[in-house]
């Protein structure tokens, strides 16, 4: 029990296709059983539930001593460089025992240039 | 040299910090050296250049003899189940001599759940 849970944080759209390929992703992400991760949860920044605050409650509820925040995001705009980093400030102003630490988003990663042509060899 | 290219086909932003950020991946993947690659170019489906028939265009011109396209969305939208393949459809009745081969979208990729994990574990 690491106490560490993975909070991946979508856009969230208005057509709920989308933001199920979302929950279904995190259920993937679930499936690998990482040892260092004990609960991988997913949240919204709008038009969906659970939202980040929501989704941060969850990780507490289930024991988080340690959340890492991925922004499922290509670009670094407004929503990644503001908005989720502020939903932190607001979360951790009131739970100042829980350490949340906020990854690149997603266009940034460094693994992302292997995953894509990972892709590439795998096409039919 | 292989002939094959690879066309990573984004959405476009009206956001020109956005579409760095794409093309800075494209040269992120390029920089990789995959020896199965001959080519890797960046192409968008609106509000940005190049559009998709000049990115394959580009790929012709550079001797492709097979393009990998692959779509860098996150969700399987319209743009991904229609826009895509139907610009890849008017492309190949063009061009029936290079086979065009169309990937995963980022969202539905199998190796993104790792990736996921991979940025997870090293978060500072």
């Amino acid at each position: 029990m690491t106490g560490r849970h993975l909070l991946i944080i979508a856009h969230g759209s208005r057509r709920q296709a989308s933001n199920d390929e979302v929950r279904a992703l995190g259920e993937r992400v679930r499936a690998l059983r990482d040892p260092g991760i004990e609960r991988v949860e997913v949240a919204f920044l709008e038009l969906a539930e659970p939202g980040i605050p929501e989704g941060l409650a969850t990780c507490v509820a289930h024991g988080a001593r340690e959340i890492i925040v991925f922004p499922y995001f290509l670009a670094a705009g407004t929503h990644v460089a503001n908005d989720i980093p502020e939903a932190i400030e607001v979360f951790s102003a009131e739970h100042p025992q829980i350490k949340v630490r906020l990854a690149s988003h997603l266009g940034a990663s460094s693994a992302l240039p292997m995953t894509i042509l990972d892709v590439a060899s795998q096409v039919e």
